[in-house]
């Protein structure tokens, strides 16, 4: 394991890390900002999922998030979104491949030897984490955007227990039935799509729900809402009675402007639910 | 004038705006953030200049500055810092050419043709900017990073009037003394040393000081501490009384994390000023 950089950040330090992953039989680099109070002992974790073309890079400098973290005295975590390296398969589509990793573990050729970053996130990283951080693993929330919203809520809602409180920002809400799925769910797992049904929120959602308090923000001039499907999930969650907000924003598009600009509020919805624990 | 993108941020809007400019003869391209109150009526001005190698680009979207400037109804500039395109001279070194225009008019050769940004930015911008935007011209204030700090410092010098308070992140203090400033202010300005003078913000403390009030923060891990000499500012603010505060920072360096962790104490630094008028 290597820190790549440390910079001083709102009273505590932003590191990026890079490591070998057992998972994804790669060197993996993730962000982890660690507030003032870390230096005292183990402080709640956020994990933020990014979405596609995105690297640890992009939430950790555009995102804001680091100060409201640290306000609340919460650590934020930034992985990759995809196994890295020129060993590592690729697809000249910005959507397949490094940088789409969609949060699954592909069982197909050529994907299956790297992109197993469901692995990765629910069981690898976090036990690196635990084992090298001052971090109260017993307080996990998350979120993300896009890919990363996908990415966040079926994580949170096949792990119970695990996460206090799940958000996402305009997320892929319903891939199967989506072109932001459908291909990316046939190469990494193959057309039998029973497969796909566990990377679905809003079927996750219809079938289960999560057991905690759910916040969704989506910019209503989004340029993906095709793709992205909000519909689906909003309809899920209000069918199943699921605790929550799902909110339509006014304005907002897919930027990181519009992240930022309700950054503050996802930070503090997470930080009640890992501070009642 | 092109507007290249608008994306809602913080109830208001981040454009990105490209005109032909007429003192650096070649396209510019500025952001120019607009809070919600913009709508209803002029608002003040918050200009931003950012350092070597920096675009229009980095301040705008790394240093998290619009969720303050909506929170006190103020819009911000982020200017760029150099002339651009194929046709404009440039240097293979950094810090020099684009990305590098110090914020002088460059009187020599290949320079002087496209590198007049203190022309641009003391009165052809401003001149755009007032006549196009909801913008109280008489409300303006100014800050910037490095470079930026620097063509901040010594524009609200030299313009008396002009803005009611200034600030610097790490500011190139004093450039006539520097490795950062020695070569550029001889590229652009040729050998006579007396010519640089108006560009020193160490020297013009000395000389007049700002009739506002300054703000400057230095990490003190920053690793160009030796380039931008912040004692020589320091010391001349405090022999000439003044008001103001220059700070250093424990732990910090010189990256836009540092700049995100004081950019709310700065807006609202300028906001006290601009509303006080």
């Amino acid at each position: 394991m290597q820190t790549l950089s440390s910079n001083a950040s709102f009273g505590g330090i932003q590191h990026v890390i890079q490591h070998p992953s057992t998972s994804c039989n790669c060197d993996m680099t993730f962000g982890l900002f660690l507030p003032e109070e870390a230096r005292d002992g183990p402080v709640p974790v956020l994990w933020f999922l990014a979405g596609l073309t995105c690297t640890h890079e992009n939430a950790m400098t555009k995102a804001g998030a680091q100060a409201w973290a640290a306000e609340q005295g919460i650590a934020l975590v930034f992985p990759d979104t995809s196994p890295r390296g020129d060993s590592v398969a690729d697809d000249d589509a910005y959507d397949l491949g490094k940088g789409a990793g969609f949060y699954v573990d592909a069982t197909q050729e050529p994907w299956a030897a790297n992109f197993q970053m469901w692995q990765y996130l629910s069981q690898e990283l976090p036990d690196l984490l635990a084992a090298h951080f001052p971090l109260d693993m017993a307080r996990q929330a998350i979120t993300g955007h896009s890919m990363g919203g996908h990415g966040a809520l079926t994580l949170a809602m096949r792990l119970p227990g695990r996460f206090a409180s799940v958000s996402a920002f305009a997320p892929i809400a319903h891939p199967t039935a989506s072109d932001w799925g459908r291909k990316q769910l046939t190469a990494y797992l193959g057309t039998n799509e029973a497969s796909w049904q566990p990377h679905d929120a809003t079927l996750l959602m219809r079938e289960a729900g999560f057991d905690g308090p759910v916040l969704i923000d989506q910019g209503t001039d989004d340029q993906f809402l095709d793709l992205l499907m909000p519909e689906a999930l909003s309809e899920a969650m209000a069918k199943r009675r699921q605790p929550g907000s799902f909110r339509m924003q006014p304005g907002y598009d897919h930027s990181y402007f519009f992240i930022a600009s309700f950054m503050e509020e996802h930070v503090n919805f997470h930080a009640d639910a890992l501070w009642s624990i």
